[in-house]
């Protein structure tokens, strides 16, 4: 049976995209660190990243990279942080972090609460971002 | 001139090598998370991992996966985490943290203090098992 983010990936449960193509897809984590907080994962079900084969983490990281910059263009930061963990949802996924300071990557901060109206203005910002890299 | 990093990679500056090719360089950070916590950096200096062309970037990933895999050999681990925080030195650099708790990864923690001895017996591990992948 399909996990949480396989079906977030085909559509099957709703999430607030930010960027995708054929293999990859991006949304906002709903328990953010800051806002445009961002989560990538492959459309393939795999849990560990590293058991990804070599072409398909290259290609998984290259298209962070895309997702990073838009986030960056839509909200400003120093740099975009990566994180894996992996520990929790069994599907591999990078957090995309906009850092304005090293404490905004520590995932015991309390997480920011925002209602539906900001997520979605939010994803909105970083995929219009992404779409324009892409024209 | 070279930021310590790239001195590190040329061998100016003495560190405990884990893994290394041409393009890339793997060493145990001093201040560690947990033992077996290891950097990835490019020799090449570039501060911002995004700024990497895409190709470099993917190599790195690539080069990381085969690291963290030697990591997991030689520190038995339930995965590697991966963070690219990047404020503080300014050279891409790709933080590998065997985990057996996502709190492992909490960058807030205290940092291990090991002596000579015990850095060089965890790389020279780290270093057997990556030397062993590439034969």
């Amino acid at each position: 049976m399909a996990g949480i983010f396989a079906k977030i990936a085909a559509g099957d449960i709703p999430s607030y995209k930010c960027a995708e193509n054929d293999k990859f897809y991006a949304f906002l984590d709903i328990n953010p660190l800051v806002k445009g907080h961002t989560l990538v994962i492959p459309r393939r079900e795999v849990d560990y990243i590293f058991d990804l084969a070599d072409d398909e983490l290259a290609e998984m990281t290259v298209f962070a990279k895309k997702v990073a910059e838009a986030i960056k263009r839509a909200f400003p930061c120093i740099k975009v942080g990566m994180a894996v963990l992996g520990l929790e949802v069994p599907h591999a996924h990078i957090h995309l972090v906009p850092m304005n300071s090293e404490k905004d990557m520590l995932f015991s901060n309390p997480k920011l609460k925002l209602g539906d109206e900001e997520f979605r203005e939010i994803s909105e910002r970083i995929f219009s971002e992404f779409e324009k890299s892409m024209d």
